[in-house]
């Protein structure tokens, strides 16, 4: 009766950065914008902070999709960019696919704009291909809790396991002893709650 | 490990719209009428522009339920329009079931009121019959989030795939190169926040 | 890739009320008091109106947990009727899963409060045992959101259909000229919305 | 087409709370501080009346997530304490896993905070090496819904049963009869209603 | 600084239904339908309880607006009942107004729908012509929460009192003593809480 | 005690459309965008539909807030259109006071974007200046909730009316009698369960 | 254009409790029965901090409203207590007028069940009478927002201040140095954040 | 009729930020921790971008409310700044009331944790004094809803102005022309969804 438990690793996973462009943004509904945004940031740090082969795409930039957000492309300067030519689904974009495998990992850790099109195609490609599929749910957004919902059941159906950034940090990172510093200041810097915890006790030990 | 990703295909697919009478609209619950209503044109304008088979259904349109929407009717003059003469289920009606197998189709989108029963049924019966089946949930309404997402968890558990117009027409559709122009009609006709992007683009680079 | 569509019948399906007592109503607060007690209602309707065998259960009835609601006793004088001595799960209790046996039935139709208990003990149980289980989820109330969501996850993993009672009935039905009148009335009577379109009806068909 | 029930068996049960810390208590946002509070000593407290096998352990107790809340210090002073030196999976740490097994228990109770980390991820690792999961959904509490029914599809999807503190409590229990008085305090002590509902009983039937 | 308590009066108090007609009652969605029709039906209730001079009034029956609802007619067969034929606020049609004032009562109960039209315009029109206006929020129904709460400013500032079905029977009544089984039966019949109140204390109380 | 009624007259009344502009529509979160895009072109239409002089004015149009959506540049090819060069509150732009005095009215109809912003100052200063102010609350669109009752706090202190276009429009037009086409034709194009009652009506009453 | 502060003062303000009743608690819908529990607690227990004079006051005990809850009685063992023989109104029972003059107290803070009657009728009673008021909002209970904010509107409207337990507690205690330890005990037994804010501080500078 | 219009004015006003420290901030539950963090640091900002005089004050650092957040410190490094050694209130601290009448301002624009203490107490000592009191609603937090609208009817009620960081920002600057890229700055670092427009336009006229 048991299960495998199929455990994100920082040497086997990659992420995919989906879409996450300055016109799209305004469809996103399901999440506040504060929250998305920090999210979607968090993720990027994340990425960054594992040393995660990272890469991104867009659709259409020069149109009213608008730009990928700056923020994004300035933390990975050097990821793989894949502006699609018109592919809706990434993974039907030859060097989006070329380009994930070149990293030669087997998980794929997916977010992006809009939740039922941009994440899912690509997740249920993946999936198909063969891949390890973790779609973060709070850094991919969508037109409202209608849209969500049946997206993530259309990709859980299909084996993707749904994760939020939190999570997938602390899968990563396995042990605090790691660096504590490290994971600290990435959630100092996305959890306030986090933050003011650190902030208390920091102040309430500094003249101990 | 890997799970088979079956894709809406428009050479492949056939639309059911159940029931989306005046009477019965007052019955939907689970979502905004201003909503529900863009929603299910939207689907119609769908099926007009991927040149789905459409087929059309309702049930007691001469007594409280209601004719079926006009604007339904106007978009699919030629559609076989099945008014059954009492079967609850849709695929009960050996009209509508020789209409579906006349498409020659083997992927059904089905959008209906209320979801619980008029798409339910129908799509239970036609998973049993070996059609793959995209219910389309923001185009389907009910009383209430209860009845929703029983019906949900049943036609999800059976195998149908949930899915939302745009999410169908992104999957229909693949490539923004085979057409921009249509399908970013399509959206700026049946979302706001995208029709908005397209005229503060279409203002900016006028005078390019 | 065919899955059957396991069917409510009315020559197959018995229907189980658990537990609604009138202090353990004041449990259910996943739904409002007036909505739950006429979905309760209307389930029974439901089971006199397809004159499916009911049995009626309740636990220490003695005690806080109030007598059965006088709505129901009054419904069924002549069903099963199993004050349980002490068992939680009431297919502990010998003589209800011998109540139920002797129904013939295979499909069993099942309501109670609050859902994670006394709906769903009996229903995982009785699934083991090889019926068809479908839950009644609007017949059923819990304390909130969160045990209710849990309480359907559990069911449904385990093969319980979820249904609500106006989806069942229009299955039990199957085609409205078996009896227009009577399934009318069973709505009229606990839809607010769609009595409004009968007397809407009536009155401008009235001098027709 | 029968599927077994998994039933708590209060001899084969035991529970783990992991990371209950009064620093990171403030970062759970999806349940109310009061409602979570008492979910979580009404938890403690059945550990305690069916005499559960409990295991404490925590996450950096002398850093910002601050110490294990006092109440579940007090009600289990014996119990095996793991204060994990890094691990964020407490099932990652040897001492716990030896506890755990130590128990001689196949079914697991688990409850914690935050649910996708603390929680998902010994459930997951205990499902793996062959052990029995259920979660107690309501007294594990995290940032938001999203996080919330992301982290429950993943456990929901290996196989662990989702719980609340109530329907685990009446699963363990079986039969009123084995000790009225004790189920009822403990309800009486964490079910608001429930409670009103006993001083209503005893007030009236005080002089009988 | 004291204020004046304009309290409701049942020899002042006469009650004016506006416009709960099948057809409009669609319109109605910031109320769930089964409490909404619960709500109006207490209030007729209520009039017939106090027996407060009741008024009816519709706005064009023979169209899409719908007949009144049978169950007011039904109630107040001997009422005044003024078929407005035209005038959209009731006040500015003479015969409403002098049926008002043919009461002989300053205190006017008014509910109707919806809330920023049917009730709003005569109550701020009673308002002007010096009468005491007490709004019956929940037997008054609009399109959401924003035409709700617009209404509910727009009175409040004017000096109407927001009141809803309950607090006016309870402050009609003053004491229960005045008759304790009437007011606990229109309690009982219309409060699903109440009801099982009494049931549970009836029963308990039957063999003293 | 009596307060005056001070109603909307359409001999009075003029509408002031506040910078509904594409990108500026992007902020608005405290409506849905299918809502709130058919309610503001119902403002228009029932400006329109009265023949009430009506104002339209923008804020840096050329820049990111966009330019005015289209449907209202093309809705009053001849409207006074007051472009501010700066002005974040209307009134302080002396064309657009100037444009209001011209129209000789002293009842005010005002909507836009932002609530607390372009609505708000506009209202305020107008108040000031001894018009009457009428706030078309769901034609105007915010943040958040927040954001949207401090706003309708503030306005309602200083003796604003809050009302809804659907509000507007029966306290314009009066009777029925003056115009049934019309306003059932404003009503249809804008309140789909009204269109509905419409056209059941019209169905069944066309063989009539 | 300045406004009074009128400010809660120890030694002028007395606790009216009203008819917190284990049967009528059933009725309360508009705040989670966890908190609500608290939050009367809470109120008792700053009466008692404050040594506010305290009245209890309850309706029907001894039928199905059901006696006043335990844990009041024990609280106030000598506080008057007035069962009223059937007044709804508690100010039209003359003891209990008398008890309330009797404290010469001439600010009084009320909370009850329901917030609509047994609130608001002493409510404005009181200020009519030449009271300050302050209604504890959050002590105070009824069937659904919509009763809430009726309420809630015609106490404010008539002078009526509203507060919650905390502010009041903070309002009556002026400057912490009044006394920490009980005013630090008094939130920490009723906010559980607090609480784990004083645990987390305590760990902290325990070894200083 | 006419109502003066209370406006900010940048040469008039000054800031109050009351209490916002890393512990308290723990209880503030009415509001999403990222949104409210960005409020608050943007009050911050738009104190420091109009060169409000701003004062810093906090109740018990040295305890469980925890130090200041250290941005507000670090912005305002040379501000006034009232540790308050135990007043609750603010105001009734010398210190503060010294602090805001050396400012010389006669506007106050009030933000703090919690609403119903921290901030209403001093806005209603402020307004008695004499001071114009606007209460920005969104740096404000507290509880929940119910602490929120309670301390919003009771600031309201006395005179005091609810608006919003946006709101406030756009009445200070009163005309863009002053200095379009500061405020534009203040918007795109904290409003996503304007940062995006900014975005966008930026990138398609960049090559222009």
């Amino acid at each position: 009766m048991s299960t495998a438990y199929t455990r994100l690793d920082k040497n086997q996973a990659a992420v995919l950065l989906v879409d996450h462009q300055t016109g799209l943004l305004s469809l996103v509904r399901d999440l506040d914008p504060d929250k998305f945004k920090n999210n979607v940031l968090a993720l990027a740090d994340l990425a960054k902070y594992f040393e995660l082969p990272t890469i991104l795409t867009t659709s259409f930039e020069s149109g009213p999709n608008g730009p990928l957000v700056p923020e994004l492309k300035e933390q990975f300067p050097d990821a793989p960019y894949i502006a699609r030519p018109g592919q809706i689904n990434a993974w039907d974009n030859e060097d989006f696919v070329a380009a994930v495998k070149a990293t030669g990992r087997k998980q794929l850790i997916i977010a992006g704009v809009v939740t039922e099109v941009c994440v899912a195609f690509p997740a249920l490609s993946a999936i198909e291909a063969g891949f390890e599929v973790f779609v973060i749910t709070d850094a991919s957004g969508t037109f409202n809790e209608i849209t969500r919902h049946s997206a993530w059941d259309r990709m859980s159906s299909s084996g993707a396991q749904l994760m939020t950034w939190f999570g997938a940090a602390c899968e990563l990172h396995r042990d605090w002893r790691n660096d504590i510093e490290g994971l600290g200041a990435l959630f100092s810097n996305h959890i306030p709650d986090y933050r003011n915890l650190i902030n208390s006790y920091t102040t309430l030990t500094a003249g101990k």
